[in-house]
């Protein structure tokens, strides 16, 4: 269900545990190859999936865009919240629902770099209202939540983990809009990985990519994009489904 | 033209005097009859008429639909950011596009409540690049642009203003998404204006309207809302040439 | 009535219903002729005259001079709070008048720039507030109070509206301290207007003035400036009995 | 001289050698017997007489009557900057002057409470320009500026510090405005002091005295007004010759 | 090599390119066995070991013991900085050592509740310094740094990850200071973990612990305390090896 | 008795009477001869002679090490937080506390740059929380509550006060760790003194001393040191056996 579409009344009658899921992506650059809009496009993707199973079991809020991006700045177009703003406007979202009554709040995020600030966020929030015990506050991101560790061998992918206008994006966006991607069967792959691993290390894309993408765009088929959206759409619903079954008070629910 | 659709190696080979217009409109309450979505919904359509006409002459970024809403808190299903986060976020994208270049920001609003930040945004924007003498840094509302004041006499509607929810968004609504919109006809009208005007007065859509619109809801119909959109449509684009054919110095252009 | 003359218990002792007028202006540059203290020595005329004639009725406090007036920073001797400062001092002495008991606040403003942080102080304050009824939260410019739109053919004045050091203000600093007003029956106009209205354009007083008025001053005459205080006082007199007559609870009062 | 009294363009031509004084003060409670703005009567007296000696050695700015007052609001009336908005104020104002291109800049304090948030201002602006050599950044308090210390013996005062509202307050506004000093010979004496000395206690007007005032009103006359004027505006004089005379470059001036 | 006990030429004469390490952790409640210290205990174990080690190739700065710990406020004795503050803290002190000319900057971290806003202050202190490529920023927790995934098998601890008051903190406190250690091998384990893993999810430690502990103290031991000591001493010091051999400009390093 | 040694059933069970002492010091330059950890070293050694004498009548937090030093950045090995965000810290640990149930609140102070931004803090503190009647608030520097003024005679320095690395201060390093100490005795005094005084002067270290030290370093002597220790330690537990002591409710206590 869709809050865009409907009157307030509408929301009024509503029950107040119906999950509401705030998508949170970005407009960022994503190489030579794919459009500034990736993030939020393979999102709101996810979204219509997740969405249309759900039905009115779940109220889902229009897609943020605006994300917390400024490591891409020196790549003209790209749009960022700056970091204490979009701090500040993840929590003023939620601050909205939790004053019209809701109680299940999901970031469902699409943007890496939204992450750690999301996370913030949420932490922020719990410690502001914390005489509350019916509050259930996630933030999530849609290529996470996955159960096992790993990649899923049947997805035929090389790449087992989320890159940046990668063979995943690209192979997704090749699926939602093929005639928004540049010629990638010849870009060369950018290498993930932070040598200072698992250390969490200061960057700008910069640092790693002069082209601006990470991992290996030149894999990606039209085909591994269907069966990613798939899985990521599968994987969203299950997690949301949790949501909906919490028990509205413990930890465990 | 829409940022959305680039990858950054085209905006980098951009002109840099090409105006950059950053709509900005709300996802609040519109009464028992209109979706909440209705300031994003008709700004977005405003902005397909005029960049199909201006084509690869002013470049659009997506629409922000979160706006300066907290009078409409009261109505479940409003989403805001808080006054100074409204501040911050466009003051933010515009130091985005200054980094990127671009020398011709226009905020294209679609929500009453946008009016003052957009305007307090775009003065403190300009202070802080007070040394710049090839800026042009502009709010505007698309129902405001005639050059003429007053309603246009051949438009047929009873409104001669924009109220919220009313003869002229109804109408335009009914228009775009007829499926959306509630009975309205038998709607009775909340007349508009401030009894303390011209001062303006501090206000939550509560003190002024029990069920959330402003104006003659009643008075709607969906050939009003096209000839609405054409008269919008064509004074922004007229307002929108001005800008690309500004001298790019002076004050006069 | 002037808060500056009372012992607390005779303000703990008043009626909280009084409205309380806050006079603010500004410390800026007024081109070649006129002191850097001009609006504040107009405002300050006006309330002399306004509160004459209210006596008990209404309780004003000291005007204050430090404004909102960055865009006028690069004349020396312009003083200005920083625009978010002048929105936080707003909001705080709002804040003391309602921890005060004090109902019906008025903002009576003598500068332009202070207009939209005015208003955009006055909107935050009615928001944080949301749950109160009883307030009547005002921000009104003394040179804007008049009921018909347009000049008022008996005054004699070429200008139709205030522009900055023009024929107005330079009339009546002539009739309240001529021997501050430097020879200015040989100084250019200036121009008003923004090209690009009515949408809001960001500017310093360089972008349009080198001298730093906006308007006539070469047109300015004793006359013109008492006939001018006469109207203002009247208007702003007449707005503040709709303030004391109001109804204390209603939209409409 | 005065700042307000002059246009731009004398300022422009002036040295930027000349210091520059903020006279500071507050608007709130001053017991059952003296007005609000005592604060600030008194110090615009002190003002008066020193500007008068100083001629065009130095040069004032208008008197910033709110100040940092928060301890005094529960006595209505009362009107205070919020603590961190007086720091920004008082940053603010200091920024404008170095914009300006003047480097001896004197806060003259009238008011007790400002103290503490004048010396953080003074700090926080001089690391903020740590690279300049050049600047003089002073807050003084118009009643510390003796050289001695304790009571000159010869003002035939019986306090030996400054109070509230209190002996020589009360003494200087009989000087000033008897007409608005309410009798005050019967007032029963509030003995200052912390006996937490010499630490510093967080407190409010409330915690130290019912009726507002602190020291011994019924001692004052309208002679013991004068003399503390006298000694004070020379005080304030001499201290601001060592300003004028100070070398431009050195510690030691 | 410890910043506390040298003066400042001595800093002055060294090569910025040594590592600067600054510990943090945190004072907050650590169940009912475990003194409040406990974080910042362990941690200062840990460096000590570690830079016992390294000698002169690394600077270590003092533990700052104020964490980011507002989920466990509801337990008596916990201190924390707000969690804007803590951001800021981390900013001031980073800013500080890149003042001083240091490049490399290893945030050491001892308090989980640390991690986001660390990793938070990592970003946004490289977007400041965008412009830099000669910077080394991490932010790194002190039982994270193993290269392997999951528990070294020959610990002999049950536990496979860090808790709270746990197995394994309450072993390495037995080793430090047994004497703090209150009777815990009849306290019942709490379980880790959270059901909606891997999204995150805002808490209290109210939300999952009564007792406060999380994890399994009754399994503590002081011959596993100096087992999880040596392990994590010695995996920290080879990623500081890591961070000192570092080429000084490339990611790859 | 100290926090950091306790678990929080302790704590929670502790009389909320109990003074809890907040010890803030400083990391800064301190001359060519003493560490930079110097003022944070002597605070401790105070804290721990007086809190032996006080036993479990005061419960003492730990040491915050990181102080307002922004002045002397300007000297390599300097940390510093910024001015708001000490501002911010103070407040927020005194809010942990007052959120634990303690009324007696001592921040102990040991470095001169802390004690505008301590009082700052108390103001705000006490201002938030204006409706309790049963806090006591304090900030205290170490070395200022002796009763009389000026210095004792019988401690046999030649300051007679606090300097900056000067006798008093390295004299009592000499004590705690002369290993730490480089040769003093051929150091040139520096005068201390600001020639604007009563009046509060912007400085940086640099202003008044190029090798860092204010006051005469070539006096000190290991006796002195340990006598400047037992006065200090004297006073400050005389100073706290007051606190103890106060009633709990009147101002004078």
């Amino acid at each position: 269900m869709h809050l865009t579409d409907l009157a307030w009344p509408r929301v009024d009658a509503m029950s107040r545990d119906i999950p509401v899921i705030v998508p949170v992506a970005a407009m960022e650059q994503h190489g030579h190859h794919l459009p500034l809009f990736t993030d939020s496009m393979l999102l709101r993707e996810v979204v219509r999936r997740v969405s249309g199973t759900l039905g009115d079991r779940a109220l889902f809020t229009p897609l943020l865009w605006i994300g917390n991006s400024d490591h891409h700045l020196d790549f003209p177009g790209t749009l960022s919240a700056p970091p204490r703003t979009y701090l500040d406007l993840l929590n003023g979202i939620a601050e909205n629902l939790l004053q019209h009554g809701f109680k299940r709040l999901v970031f469902l995020n699409g943007h890496g770099g939204n992450e750690v600030p999301g996370r913030q966020a949420v932490f922020e929030l719990r410690q502001r209202h914390r005489q509350r015990t019916d509050l259930l506050l996630l933030f999530a991101t849609y290529w996470s939540l996955g159960t096992g560790s790993g990649p899923a061998a049947d997805l035929g992918t090389e790449q087992t983990e989320m890159g940046h206008a990668c063979e995943w994006e690209t192979s997704m966006i090749l699926r939602l809009a093929p005639h928004l991607v540049a010629p990638h069967q010849n870009i060369s792959p950018v290498p993930p990985g932070n040598p200072f691993q698992p250390a969490s290390r200061g960057w700008t894309t910069r640092d790693r990519s002069a082209p601006g993408h990470i991992g290996s765009p030149h894999l990606a088929t039209v085909e591994k994009g269907e069966r990613l959206f798939q899985k990521f759409a599968q994987e969203a619903t299950a997690f949301l489904e949790r949501v909906i079954t919490w028990d509205g008070r413990s930890w465990n629910g």
